[in-house]
């Protein structure tokens, strides 16, 4: 467990939203409030968060869409609780579940109408941090992207979606890996207006058999160069990251 | 071999390359202009075609670097004569070999500094055109795309660059196959801005270890709506398609 000293009150979607983060090691930014915009469930569904850490994704995700039946699964039993605190604190309920996902707990080996995933990655080139619980979360060597995929594969129902944010650079590999789930969309995450993607986030549908599409790319920031973290949002990020809106335009 | 009769006269690069083409079966148009424009050849290098077709890619980057040494595979006797005749016509030295590319000729068994290939496609839901050299053009479901980058890899020096253009929805299969290609770049290609996109161009070497880059998209019109083929192109796509630019500055 993390020491309430050890912690940071942060905000999230402009503090509609308020979250427990251990103040080092994996700390949530906007790669959870992105994921759960791009997320198309609906009041009634279940939603499953593979890897939820302290809760960010899937409240962002249930502060927008309501009647939800959302569960976590979380292998750090700091963050499974953070998680079920911060669930509690923003009166959304979240069932959370700590264990690996290589071995399911029974409790969660059933369908899903959705899995959402951000799981943790090691940026090209870079090294494992030197916090034991950041080094725990961003373990991509130990469990390999693929199995992400195949793991949330299995928890969905026929016809349930995967949506899942991860380093552009990893395309290839989760590209490879999808197996039983088609129809997949990858919508490039860039940050400014003509430069590579530095993300993206692949929906996709178990069983699907539409053709795969390479959206338009969600431009986060104006302008050429950074000026000041919110002021230089474009106006679709804005809408995301400050108002909680959805990203479904985009997937069309 | 095609009658005279059944061939029409195109212009390519607004004139600057006048290439000979059967009327009906599998006709040129822009992506092999936008795969020429893509690959990173140098003036010495040698660049094998896959699958050649009339000879439209090899001969639209004969054009623009000067001292090449080309090469192209082609399948169907028609398309290769066709070839034959169009590089003399245009004054570019190519060297045209029939065959297929499941079993290599034997001359073409060499390394090459560079493959290019635009491997024939059904569009998601096409069906095969009744034209026999269009079916046969288009047999995709015959050599799976797979294949293609796989030969692709094999007639590659270590450290020599496979550049291709597929459709957009072919890139799961695309980058399912890389094998020992790697540092693998994909540019997208859109109709309009905001549009999904319709074709991709990828870049990947042999050997290679930098990190997979997905790209800013490539815009090939202005505009909402069509306004007529020529006038609608984007400054870059006027300066590739019509003036045989590079597009080097994408792949930075």
């Amino acid at each position: 467990m993390f020491d309430d000293a050890d912690l940071t009150d942060d905000k999230f979607l402009c503090g509609r939203l308020r979250l427990w983060q251990p103040a080092r090691g994996y700390r949530a930014a906007t790669d959870p409030v992105l994921l759960a915009a791009a997320c198309p469930a609906l009041t009634g569904e279940s939603v499953l968060d593979l890897g939820c850490g302290a809760g960010a994704a899937a409240l962002c995700l249930g502060w927008r869409v309501k009647g939800l039946a959302l569960s976590g699964l979380e292998l750090q039993a700091g963050y499974a609780d953070l998680a079920r605190r911060n669930a509690a604190r923003n009166g959304i309920a979240l069932e959370v579940v700590e264990g690996d996902l290589r071995k399911m707990p029974q409790v969660l080996r059933r369908d899903f109408d959705h899995v959402i995933c951000n799981p943790p990655y090691y940026p090209p080139g870079g090294t494992p941090s030197p916090v034991a619980t950041r080094a725990t979360a961003m373990q991509v060597d130990e469990v390999p992207l693929a199995e992400w995929v195949l793991t949330a594969g299995r928890r969905l129902r026929p016809g349930g979606w995967l949506t899942m944010i991860t380093g552009a650079d990893a395309l290839p590999e989760l590209l490879s890996g999808l197996g039983k789930l088609g129809s997949a969309m990858v919508l490039p995450l860039s940050a400014r207006e003509g430069r590579a993607a530095k993300r993206v986030i692949l929906r996709a549908r178990k069983g699907g058999r539409s053709a795969f599409r390479l959206l338009a790319p969600l431009v986060l920031h104006d302008g050429e160069t950074h000026g000041g973290d919110r002021e230089s949002y474009t106006q679709v990020a804005n809408a995301v990251l400050r108002e909680g809106a959805d990203l479904s335009q985009f997937f069309g």
